[in-house]
């Protein structure tokens, strides 16, 4: 596969979505094909979201054909399925720079185009959003069209459930687009209306049908209730064959047939069927991730999120790896830790392959728990876990844990239970950019009582992190990084001392607290420092909460602190140090650093390090700028 | 309705839920009567939920008298309907002191009691946590029952539904007790089943499936999807009248007829019915919300959350009133504002009367929104709402706007939107306790960029706050007390300067930061400094973000330097003073003081601060601390 000639191709000619309005049928099915080109020819170079966008080019071309962007509303639900959209809103020239620094977002962003509705990075957000903005129209009695695209994997997020509740019992005019790819980001266990004829067949419901049916022809004292439930059984027994979306007719959402998502002509004929009318209505589209491109179509999972490759063949190139993932060095010690200890059980949220849960699944398939996109049930059903004497390890990317503030508060803080938090992709993740940094995980965890924070910094403390977290009892929280640790895990975990620092170096003249990955630039600092004559202890704090008040004392004694962290500078562990010193009347000099007080960009980790002070060059300044 | 004489009741019996095995139907019924009696007795002094309450007594007795807990686990949703349970698993005695300082948890508490399974304190958790104890049981080979009781309400939350599908999915064996008591805290817009019946007969519905219908049959290019569509129509025609309940079937749940949740043998022999299957089930149960005390039934609102009233009449003790609620100043101040500016939408999450909003509500229906128990959709809506032009206020309690973290973060921030957050209870809020407290507000709000945060201290200020922040653009949030302003809004409000302090006492020998209602104690610190010969300055900081650099450094500058905010220290307003004053190289000694990294109890408000040493007294210790 590989580009057309440029000037041949009528995407070239498209500038905006109105001259999608004047093309034929047969010329957008054309303009698909080349869209197509264009998505595997950049990110093949650039890496991205293949399958999803391959898979929603037709609908976002019959959407843009029939609907009058900006004006009308086109919102996505998971932004990263929408590189298509950004090739017919004006961003053709620039999609070469797609995911790079200072380049195109992979995600919509509203700051770069009028077009993009919103910045869509976090699941099931789209359907409020929309609801927001049919409201807003009935309001100011505007005639916009509101559409929302969503996949049937979002759409198992408790806030879409509550969007749509609240969109059906207020009628709000919207099409609700459901693109159905029969798949989620991993094995869609929770995903809302699959295998629900598998359950019927099962002995225990039938079962229970079959007892309360008995009991109902029994005429006792509750027949009365039952001469009703005897009609609902009889409904109930049709509802096996009905198909999915009926429940979100139950809703107040006028539900269509599934229809063909990768037939222009047909999405378009239903859009604007569907369009006019004042009324949400849920629109069912089936579509192939990876459509048309066959490595994507065969192995959707490796091209959900995927770095460069072969545009013929779809390979990987591979990448100089300086040392295994973090998200594997977990994965592994879990399976290992798992096979000590029968209770620990590991949840996660749609997210096996990305928190390194392949290998606990293999092993150990009853304790492992894939809830769908559904974090506050992730953490809830924990807390639940916990209570009943089991070890619970929730792993989720950080970014995503946000969605279950409340439930780590109140359902695992406040009774204190033993919930392992496992938080990959902490701190900067590169290419995915602003929706996807784990930046504030340290300071939304410091403020919540009982819990404790750990920060490895390499494979070996990560391993003996989680050890340290299996055995403590209560609410531990673990973040690392996205990528590589600088080497495998070397030895057996051990048991860390809660709240005590490792010292890395010795020095007199400053002291660089540092935690996870940012011990790495804090020793090179202090190795520059040191060619400059000037000695500065480092200390591998490992903990950002409880703080090792020891060593804050220690670093405090040479008058000049720099505390170093990937994460907000907010409320971080630098602040945690600054209340710890100013309770203990000490006065040294001191600065904070860390990711400062914005959403962090895109592109390349290390130029996004730079970009906030935080690799060893900036360090010394630090250093430097409080002797 | 008086109390029993002691030792004629049954109640006085009652050691251990066991003992409710070995009673009669009808002692049974008469058990609950003395329940009823026990609770108004006990409320009519101390406060409390009566309604749900008094609702509940029957369910909870049926489901003593047939589980063997604390083996087999009863989770509540919202345990503030526990009170009869609390009353039978032996804690009579300490009754009298329900909701007091040191007393018994007005909500479930599992250090108080191995029967209270879960603090159950935010809504819609129970079923996530009652997964975990099911899949528990699966894991161990366990032969425990596991009954969850949750009302009509809660089941609207999207963390609900999250566990509503996985359980489904999973087919994980519980009783599901849906306790419909017909009415949520305000008026249940959102409610999941409610008014489908009337939105079927809507002229837009109609006409959708009309439209759909027609094309259907024209035989066009999609009338093969179209063949199973026509089946499915008339599917959906039948459900418009079927019960509610019905959609869980969808989720692969198993769904009673209603039964009387009022009759005990009714719901035990259903609960007896259910209770063996392996499977999960529904069991719907309606009930009334005040039952068996005449003024709880006729105004159950009033009787939601009381404080202590005329046990026969159930007439409030008027309180003597110190000022205006700050819920009302804001429920005023907004409906003044919106007079002015159509823009102006108010949201809330089934907290109509909680968070103020009636007046609004009265002036303003159109604008006014009502989601039900689903704070993501509230924040979600608002961010469309103000991409579409308008300017929402979200008004919430502070410790559901947890619930809401990622949206504000994600969906409000990060595309800098136009809402502002509209925080009641912020900070200690009395009776309800550690689930209720708005403990973290300021600590996890200061962490996200774009957010500014204002404390107001009285009732002129919050006025003017809100002013300022439907002014500002972007994301604002107000936080402001539970309980009486010190006096009514006396003028106009003002537009205050944004990051602005206010001083309001001078002195050159220590300096007191303090936000919201801490700013009266600082006052009062002050004072009493002064009798001594202490001068120390007090600043009504205002702004929690951005922070007045120039009253930091005019504080640092007298050397002595204490803050004080009734909110978490940890990461609070107090750590933003030290960030500013070490990026700034300014070392005064410093005392950050705020509520301390641990669940604040219950009671009195006024005693609660003094736990948290924010009581003036404990300022002026600070303040000669570091003198």
């Amino acid at each position: 596969m590989t580009m057309g000639r440029r000037g041949a191709r009528i995407l070239d000619c498209i500038s905006s979505p109105r001259d999608l309005h004047l093309l034929s049928a047969q010329e957008l099915e054309i303009l698909a094909d080349e869209i197509r080109q264009q998505i595997v020819d950049t990110t093949s170079k650039n890496g991205g979201h293949v399958a999803s966008s391959l898979g929603a080019v037709e609908i976002i071309l019959a959407c843009h054909s029939v609907l009058d962007a900006p004006k009308d509303k086109l919102i996505f639900d998971v932004g990263h399925q929408s590189y298509a959209h950004k090739l017919v809103t004006g961003r053709l020239d620039a999609f070469g720079t797609l995911r790079k620094h200072g380049g195109l977002s992979g995600f919509p962003k509203p700051s770069e185009s009028p077009y993009d509705t919103h910045p869509s990075g976090h699941a099931s957000d789209s359907l409020s959003v929309a609801s927001g903005f049919a409201k807003a129209k009935l309001l100011q009695g505007g005639d916009e069209r509101i559409v929302a695209i969503i996949g049937d994997a979002a759409l198992a997020g408790g806030m879409a459930f509550e969007a749509l509740n609240y969109i059906g019992s207020q009628q709000l005019p919207m099409v609700i687009i459901l693109n159905d790819n029969e798949m989620s980001i991993s094995r869609n266990v929770g995903a809302l209306m699959r295998h629900l004829g598998n359950i019927r067949s099962t002995a225990g419901y039938r079962t229970a049908r079959d007892l309360i049916q008995e009991r109902m022809e029994s005429g006792g004292r509750m027949s009365n209730a039952f001469v009703e439930f005897g009609r609902r059984v009889k409904e109930s027994t049709k509802h096996m064959f009905i198909p999915e979306s009926m429940i979100y007719e139950q809703l107040g959402i006028v539900c269509t047939p599934p229809i063909n998502g990768n037939d222009i002509s047909e999405v378009r004929e239903m859009l604007e069927l569907l369009l006019p009318m004042e009324c949400p209505v849920l629109m069912h589209v089936v579509t192939k991730k990876g459509a048309g491109f066959k490595p994507a179509e065969d192995d959707p999972v490796r091209f959900h999120g995927t770095g460069p490759y072969n545009p013929l063949t779809g390979e990987a190139y591979p990448k100089p790896a300086s040392g295994p993932k973090y998200t594997s060095v977990f994965g592994d010690a879990l399976a290992k830790e798992a096979e000590a200890d029968e209770r620990i059980v590991a949840i996660t949220a749609a997210m096996e392959d990305g928190t390194g849960l392949k290998a606990f699944h293999d092993a150990f398939p009853d304790r492992f728990i894939d809830v769908g996109i559904a974090e506050e049930q992730a953490v809830g059903m924990a807390s639940g876990l916990a209570a009943a004497g089991m070890k619970p390890v929730v792993a989720l990317y950080s970014t995503f844990m946000q969605r279950a503030f409340d439930q780590t508060i109140a359902d695992v803080a406040l009774p204190d239970r033993n919930v392992v938090f496992a938080l990959d992709r902490a701190g900067l993740v590169g290419d995915d950019g602003p929706t996807h940094h784990g930046a504030f995980d340290i300071s939304y965890l410091r403020l919540i009582p009982h819990m404790r924070i750990l920060c490895p910094s390499d494979a070996d403390e990560l391993a003996s992190a989680l050890h340290t977290a299996l055995s403590l009892g209560g609410p531990v929280a673990l973040r690392y990084p996205r990528g590589c640790a600088p080497a495998p895990v070397q030895g057996e975990a051990q048991m860390l001392d809660v709240g005590r620092a490792r010292q890395v170096r010795e020095g007199a003249d400053a002291a660089i607290l540092a935690w996870g990955r940012a011990v790495g630039a804090a020793v090179a600092a202090a190795d520059a420092l040191a060619s400059e004559g000037i000695q500065a202890s480092v200390f591998d704090m490992r903990w950002a909460k409880p703080l090792d008040e020891a060593a804050v004392r220690a670093a405090a004694a040479t008058g000049a602190v720099v505390t170093v962290e990937e994460g907000s500078v907010i409320g971080g562990a630098g602040s945690g140090v600054l209340e710890l010193l100013a309770d203990a009347d000490l006065t040294p000099r001191v600065r904070t650093m860390g990711l400062p007080d914005e959403f962090a960009m895109q592109g390349d980790t290390d130029l996004l390090l730079e970009d906030a002070h935080l690799d060893a060059a900036s360090i010394v300044l630090s250093v430097k700028d409080i002797l």
